[in-house]
């Protein structure tokens, strides 16, 4: 007898499914605010490791964090060109407080750049001064027309890097460290996502970047997601807020700059890179909770034998958590957790505890087979391991499946309806890129015919890969 | 021959000496908007500090983390009373967002009762729900008149919890254990402040609250400060959102709630309590550096030595920073690792190195004496241990000291010029309270005799205390 579907199938509707994951699985609702979210308990725990987990990457690159104000005066954002234009559009303005009328208008921030240049500008003296190196975890806000849970809301949770160096070599290569080792690394290697490191198009640039870098990974219906950019600024942030510095030469210079961030976002990009039709799998190394240990029913053996399993697995090292919910039908209790996308559940039921087993489901892999309870805390580390493999290897081959070298603009719109096309950038152009972009169709990034990040737009061999994006 | 002093001395203006360490220590700047602040990343990194280890009990208390909108709808706030009355002449309301007029403005969060509301009213259907309890680290904005770095500011960043229950005595109980076992033990053990635990008067009480529990530190100059609060709501927010449950009779119940918080406001209690005319004293549990090991001048086996004594310190578990910026003088970094606080500095010359011994420079004993490179890494933690036991013991002996029996308002007010004042509450009462206000005297809280935490306002035997409060 064939159940009904927890969630609306991925082929039948996928948008439609991805908001019955987040309801389902409780990771977030819609805030009363057009384009704002709550982001729910275990929503939040996912986002918690991946703070925690980039928030190491960050600081072994040498950084540290500090906090800048909500608050950016609006003169702030005009001070340059190209970054006010690019943001004017969705900023939300605060213009009364305690009370009265404020005299100037603040803009919540969309990004901070401005503010924390305005500071920049006053501790850096001298070239000891050099690299300065901050980063800060932080809301910001960008009034969203057509907001999506995760993937676009009007208030997001992010963090921001913002660094200053005496060289524009110095400044290159640490936007290019971001991006490899920071975000990189922690995409592959923790959200388990086969993402590819790009150069955006002049299009696609930050606003004030003269160089933006991205990682751009393949959604389950083949749709790209930016997962996170690192931008040169050159000097067009240090020009309009003077930040410079005192060169060992004795001369006054301008600082080179890089801003990068990576928001909850990410969030939305594990959804749809490893959900199926019964909910969320998240990768083993990123699970806030590895293993559910399962109590079937209230009895006094299973009850202890589930916390004395849950504290053994505690003790190898896992993130564990007892569900000893009885008075919950365990049907019920076994599909939530599904829903989750725990990697493990054991289950113990009185039987079980007779014969010394218990019932092992595995979320990723799937199927479910007894174990010795005694051979679970050796059994499951390597496991969880394989089961991170899986998930990167099926991102990977779905990225390869899905990507058609193409040879024309037709041909790519055509691909782009299930997934992404390469085609030469000399081919493409600027002016090729904007007809795509009339059709819904972007250049994700600019690659090399190796899989290298150009050194520039017009690096011979240079590789457009385009898509319908998030 | 007397140096000049770094900061303003503490006896001759407190205040100046205040903002001079903050300065200097770089811990924080004034923001660009009134009221506003830049957390630099030493003062912020004391605040990541605390919110691990606040994070940490919180989590121990069985609280998930979650995350809710920044933005609240003016509609929300005015639905319970006396929240209103209280919050709003410190509200920044959003009147523009995407370029458009708002059809209605939208308040930022000076606190979340009432967002949060809204949710667990949705949350919390029966029961099985109860308790439910969560927390949330953000920032919120309270228009402030008189900003102070850290004491008050406009946006500052705290960690707020909210929790349901079934029963009034499960959320009476639930509010006092955060007050006790998760603030209080913070504050003691961690902070090094011997706070007082006790209960706010009526007309202290947070706005919509029944019942507020408080934490008062007393300062360097003497004054209170509150340094964290627990509250019970009753059923004043549930009435008004409808937040109710089915019970295991079958009907429908109202739920009693709790919310609590703490903010960055710790940081300047951090300061004011352990603060000298020198600079900041860190409690070495809290440091973010515990041991900072200088390399008096540029020499390779100085630095060879001080990097190797680096990592023999960090295996011993200590948290520990090489300062080997032999380009800046000596003088100068010692001066500086004395304002910022670090509990313990290890110096070392060419003459050390040869001799096997390093200059061990204690900040909050004071002195320094040769010490045996060898042993640094067996003696530091016991010494560490007991600078943390000192700190305690000075903020209680301080305490003890300048706090008076008083009998009358009179001396009462006489006793705040340079301390606290305790008074039996039935001698004071709410007029005297009144009395003592006028002349910028407040009711800090109440306590029992034996220094419990008294039930009610009216228990036999509450004593007053009273003081000037940042």
């Amino acid at each position: 007898m064939a159940k009904a579907p927890v969630l609306t199938p991925r082929a039948d509707d996928f948008p439609r499914w991805y908001q019955d994951l987040i309801n389902k699985a409780e990771l977030a609702d819609n805030g009363p605010v057009r384009g704002t979210m709550v982001i729910r308990p275990y929503g939040y725990g996912l986002w918690e490791r991946m703070q925690s987990e980039m928030d190491a990457r960050i600081k072994d690159a040498g950084v540290s964090n500090a906090y800048f104000p909500l608050f950016i005066p609006q003169s702030y954002l005009t001070r340059e060109a190209e970054h006010v234009e690019g943001f004017a559009p969705e900023l939300a303005v605060v213009t009364h407080g305690g009370g009265k009328e404020l005299e100037e208008p603040v803009v919540v921030r969309p990004t901070s750049e401005t503010i924390i240049n305005e500071y920049f500008s006053k501790w850096v003296q001298s070239y000891r001064d050099l690299p300065l190196l901050i980063n800060q975890w932080a809301n910001v806000v960008r009034w969203e027309l057509r907001p999506r849970v995760f993937l676009r809301t009007t208030e997001f949770l992010w963090q921001e890097g913002h660094t200053a160096h005496a060289t524009y070599e110095d400044a290159r290569d640490f936007a290019a460290h971001i991006h490899r080792n920071v975000y990189g690394d922690f995409m592959f290697n923790m959200l388990a996502v086969d993402v590819v490191l790009g150069r955006k198009t002049r299009r696609e640039r930050f606003a004030g970047a003269v160089n933006t870098l991205t990682l751009e990974g393949m959604m389950g219906d083949g749709k790209a997601l930016q997962m996170g950019t690192s931008h040169e600024l050159g000097q067009n942030f240090a020009r309009a807020f003077h930040t410079q510095y005192l060169s060992r030469e004795g001369t006054q210079e301008l600082v080179w700059q890089t801003s990068w961030g990576a928001s909850t976002r990410m969030v939305g990009g594990l959804i749809m890179s490893h959900g199926d039709d019964n909910g969320l799998r998240v990768p083993p190394r990123l699970a806030p909770t590895q293993v559910v240990v399962l109590a079937i029913k209230e009895d006094d053996a299973v009850l202890d034998a589930a916390r004395t399993l849950g504290a053994r697995l505690r003790d190898a090292g896992l993130r564990v958590q007892v569900d000893d919910r009885t008075d919950t039908p365990f049907g019920r209790r076994a599909v939530d957790w599904e829903l989750k996308g725990v990697p493990v559940r054991v289950e113990i039921g009185p039987r079980d505890v007779a014969a010394g087993t218990a019932m092992l489901a595995r979320r990723i892999p799937g199927g479910k087979e007894p174990v010795a309870l005694d051979a679970l805390p050796g059994l499951l580390p390597g496991l969880l391991e394989e089961d991170q493999a899986q998930l990167l290897r099926e991102s990977r081959e779905r990225r390869e499946a899905r990507t058609a070298d193409v040879a024309s603009i037709d041909e790519a719109v055509e691909a782009a309806a299930t997934g992404w096309a390469r085609i030469p950038w000399a081919d493409l152009g600027e002016e090729g890129e904007a007809k795509l972009a009339e059709q819904g169709v972007t250049v994700r990034c600019l690659v090399g015919e190796d899989g290298s990040v150009p050194d520039s737009d017009d690096a011979p061999g240079t590789v457009a890969l385009v898509a319908r994006a998030y």
